[in-house]
């Protein structure tokens, strides 16, 4: 299984596609980011993110997309806008007709480090080890889009998977419908 | 000139095109809505708009699309989701090569009836009477792109055009730049 993770951001989208063979082990195919420049207009901005997406979709043929989700204690504006490019994102799979997985940020943090309250460097740390890697995936949001991916790679892992497409409403409206017995 | 004016949804997306000649004559080219189901997920709602959005550009022509902005007073949540519905409308309007400019819901009001505290049943009245209409477009939403339409018909005609790209991140980050005497 093929999974695309992508940690969504106006400015800087990171995304990492890892492999999980069928023993569980899991192993990174690539990763970078996308960055949209600021002197564009949002409707470019948007585009480069959704074309950036898409490129890596074609180049590395996912299974599945797995996309963090919003955590709304920032700004308004900034979570609105950020609202845009996660749209250009859920949209760039659904025109390519794959499957959509969404992950709040402390489900990522949990699924790696073992708590929803782990930093940035913890979430790094594990995903260099998890991946056996010399060194953490750079730059950083390159290692958050990786952390998604493995995030759904231990999430399919479980005997209850959860439901793939459901789950976007669930997170976007900080309501759990799910088993995650 | 066509003008494709859009007032986004998730549930329904409300469009309008609108022809204005030379002499500033302007009619209602068609009107409609784009309807989602509550029971998909988002990343299918997204595809929907996406789709809906193209073919109205595909079959009607437009040479400029305007959408009209978030106004911030709502629920967080709900806010945020109909930036992912905005981020699909933006995107369909950018993939096909078309300049996108953007109202807020105060300024559509604004250059419809006068006052940017008018009622939604002012704004229709009112665009019956610009159209020469037997009956207000319906259903409502439909109207409200309309209205948008109409918005970008005056604002294009006045002296100074309003630069039509940049506007986008002057209305989310609520600063404007643009030079409106």
């Amino acid at each position: 299984m093929i999974v695309l993770g992508v940690d969504p951001g106006a400015a800087t989208t990171g995304y990492g596609v890892v492999a999980r063979e069928g023993g569980g082990a899991v192993s990174l195919v690539e990763c970078g980011v996308i960055r949209t420049d600021a002197s564009d207009a949002l409707p470019e901005r948007l585009r480069a993110i959704y074309d950036g997406i898409v490129e890596v979709i074609d180049r590395c043929r996912p299974d599945v997309v797995a996309v963090e989700g919003i955590f709304y204690g920032r700004n308004v504006r900034t979570t609105v806008v950020l609202g845009h490019a996660r749209g250009a994102i859920l949209l760039a799979a659904s025109l390519r007709e794959l499957p959509v997985t969404e992950y709040s940020p402390a489900e990522v943090k949990s699924a790696i480090v073992g708590t929803g309250r782990a930093t940035k460097e913890q979430v790094q740390y594990m995903v260099q080890r998890l991946l056996r890697l010399k060194t953490p995936p750079r730059p950083t949001d390159a290692a958050d889009g990786v952390a998604v991916a493995l995030t759904h790679c231990y999430a399919a892992a479980l005997p209850t998977v959860r439901e793939p497409l459901r789950f976007s409403a669930a997170v976007l409206g900080g309501r759990r419908t799910e088993d995650r017995s």
